[in-house]
């Protein structure tokens, strides 16, 4: 047996933790214990799972401070963050229970038997019906929202489905906590005793993706590791569903009259969403479209000053605080950018000042838009719209793109929309694209690499990746599903092909 | 230039056409076309698309001489089943014509700016857009349905995509007169010219599929291509959804009271769903689960004296011709059954006549199970219903289930319901699963190898597999697709939580 160990980055001080590396035989007695938790699951109504769901809530509020105790010393984030961190799980926790008792996302559809242009037609009835156990790997960067108690988890679990998580490396006893919380609230709930399983170590994780009962993987991470997981699934027998939320580097692009506009609002914003969190978000505005000339000038000498005057901020782990200033190195060497403004080591642990770099529109290149986890900006002189549209195609696909300007540019922000549409999955209006908001509408994924495309992972609609369609023809009214029964219904349905909202009380 | 071959299965003549092998060039040029017509599709209006499938549908309509005679001379399928599929592609385009008016399709949200338990939120609104340049495989056994004129074509087009579409190689003429129907309606919409494209020949089919321009790709047939096509996409350095349905054996359940109070109607019912357009079909039901003793001893005379009064059918190619009787001495050599009815060979062509098999519950393996494409049962006899429950793990996953059963039945037709619905996508009673109907419902679609288990290829929801989600946040409202614009709108929306349907009239 493997020990593991967990490491402070505030002072990059390791010690020993009672966990051990998940063997192979014990991740297929925990997939097996969640198969057989899908079996109860998919007998229990939506106003159950929606109990349940609050219950996850409550339990985490309840062990707010031994969570948030073990993710500051494994992660070195602020306790304001976490904290925030942690109610901003309960809070999505809350908002699928929401999502489970309007039912909408079970996308119920009634076509009755009559007459088609085509003859008889019988009676069809379909929804959406969970797909089984799901693996979630837990994000470095979120130890909560993103990990054992994250978005994947409840969406997966909202759909009906149990959940195994892979614990991230970096924060093991707070996945190790995090999960007992889950364990404890839906234990105390009735819930069977697999539908939450977690497994430690990189083998096991592999292991996890590559089980027969897993249908579907959730994963928030790099795009390395998010490839190695691909490629785990395309060996497996039967392939799954891979959400794999990898890469991101949210261009941003400041218009001529936002930048004489705003010049120090912008440079303050700027600064603060690509160092908040140290930079360590996957929707931090990596890239920055600023324009030649005076206004454009100051912009940056703004964010240079910033950033000379910043202390140091504590990276996740070693990885990321070792790669920071390796990628940082070849976007200058490789990719040509001017470095502004250097980064500084702190005097403990993982830390370092942020970074500004520099490069002008027509030299950029796919080597120079490389993400750089941590806090740096790429800052690009364009004088031409078509400077930005050109340098656009290099910038990898993204979550975001920002666009900020000034009420009377209609033309040109009509312009940089059409520019950025096909390359993102969220465009942003004068504002930053950190701080996403979790709501019904939020869309978390882009065009690969950014995910793989069609689905969020944050928001109401995350749901429907962990779902699939079942129809039944003809059937008696007792194999139906309560929601797809004739009369009143708390559901929405489209019958006959025209939606009806659920029935009034 | 390869010179490519057409053959007429009901003499099995081959004689060379006009066309040829579509070159790597070529392929990149197509795409490239349909690339740009992208532009121009995401310019317009849900209005503008829904009259332009309307124009699709009856430009195939005013085509069905031509197209169904060039159909008759290159699969061997009946007249009336040709002309019926045409009427049922044509309806598919106008079925879609009404979804893309509806707009429900959109999954428009809205989440205004406000306070949230997790602070202030900006405003963030999110519909589904157009993935891009859409693939899609022509299949053998539906020349117009599943092909050129297919659901797939018009569930793409629906969703504001371009369409290129590698040809069957079965029915190379049929579907290049399709084509030209599809682009001369479409020209004559003022659609334009890349909006479908298509290819010829294996090799370009590959070249397709790893094109960087194709965002999708939709095809129908056998587990095997799927896999070759599936491990092109493995190979692409953007991986795209591959949406393949690949194989079926749809299991069909009699109960002990259906076999009893029905005998001759279940009799004549499957054998007409078995060899129904020569048993190939993707929902014909394969196998058959039959009550041992006297009633189910009946019923299995009926269908072998059937199986022997039954005329030769035409199968669609020497492939499938070929595979057939392999397939089958398979089924016996290795899975253990029983011939109770040999195929005989028809007098001309690729023709032969049905054949049944049995075997004892107990002995049902994944050899016993393996999908025969053409006209062939497995009679699967049982006594107990665990047997089946048993058998059933045994059998691929599949697009239908079907159960007969009694009324009075309630206990033993919920537990049949129970051991299949995960295994399937649809679960048929009393009735068969070949002759989907094409409505807002349907589901045609399964767990793996039937499907990849979360789309219907076949239905109103086969158009979500060509979008993708965008939110925009804080936008002017001049940026909005005027379906997330404040105010009266023509489409279903969810604000602020809430479901709302279109504002009337």
């Amino acid at each position: 047996m493997t020990t593991l160990n967990t490491t402070d980055p505030r002072t990059a001080t390791t010690s020993a933790t009672e966990l051990t590396a998940t063997s192979a035989v014990e991740v297929a007695e925990i997939t097996a214990r969640a198969a057989d938790a899908f079996g109860f699951l998919r007998r229990q109504s939506r106003a159950w799972r929606a109990g349940l769901l609050r219950a996850l809530a409550d339990g985490l509020e309840e062990d707010r401070e031994t969570l948030v105790d073990a993710a500051l010393s494994e992660t070195g984030l602020a306790a304001a963050r976490l904290n925030g961190e942690l109610s901003r799980s309960a809070f999505q926790f809350r908002l699928f229970a929401e999502a489970v008792d309007d039912g909408g996302y079970l996308e119920a559809i009634i076509d009755h038997a009559g007459e088609t242009p085509l003859g008889a037609g019988p009676d069809v009835r379909r929804m959406l019906v969970p797909i089984g156990p799901v693996a979630v790997f837990g994000a470095s960067n979120f130890p909560f929202a993103f990990s054992v108690v994250g978005g994947d988890t409840a969406s997966a679990v909202a759909a009906g489905n149990p959940v195994v998580v892979k614990a991230h490396s970096s924060h093991l006893l707070t996945s190790q906590r995090s999960h007992e919380s889950l364990t404890r609230a839906a234990a105390a709930f009735g819930a069977p005793d697999g539908l939450f399983g977690i497994v430690y170590g990189q083998q096991a994780g592999a292991a996890l993706v590559a089980d027969p009962r897993i249908t579907a993987v959730g994963f928030t991470g790099s795009l390395s590791t998010g490839k190695i997981l691909q490629s785990i699934i395309d060996e497996r027998e039967t392939p799954i569903p891979f959400y794999g939320e990898l890469s991101s580097v949210n261009p941003l692009i400041v218009t001529p009259g936002a930048v004489s506009a705003r010049t120090d609002a912008i440079g303050e914003g700027l600064f603060v969403s690509v160092t908040g969190s140290a930079g360590q978000l996957c929707t931090k505005p990596g890239i920055a479209f600023v324009p030649t000339g005076e206004q454009g000038d100051r912009l940056v000498a703004d964010i240079v000053a910033r950033a000379e005057a910043a202390a140091a901020q504590t990276l996740l782990n070693s990885r990321i605080h070792g790669a920071f200033d390796e990628i940082r190195t070849r976007l200058i060497a490789q990719g040509g950018a001017r470095s502004l403004v250097a980064p500084a080591a702190g005097e403990e642990g993982f830390s370092l000042t942020p970074a500004v770099l520099e490069i002008d529109a027509a030299d950029v290149t796919a080597e120079a838009t490389e993400e750089a986890f941590g806090p740096l900006v790429l800052l690009v002189r364009y004088a031409e719209r078509d400077e930005v549209r050109q340098a656009l195609q290099a910038v990898p696909h993204s979550l975001t793109a920002t666009i900020h300007s000034e009420p009377e540019e209609t033309e040109l922000r009509g312009a940089f929309t059409e520019a950025v549409e096909d390359l993102v999955g969220r465009i942003v209006y004068n504002g930053y694209p950190t701080g996403v908001r979790v709501s019904w509408s939020m869309n978390h994924g882009g065009p690969w690499p950014a995910t793989n495309t069609q689905h969020t992972s944050v928001g109401v609609t995350a749901i429907r990746r962990f779902l699939r369609p079942l129809a039944w023809q003809d059937a008696p009214v007792e194999v139906l599903p309560a929601e797809l029964r004739d009369g009143r219904v708390d559901v929405p349905r489209r019958v006959d092909g025209v939606l009806e909202l659920a029935s009034a009380d």
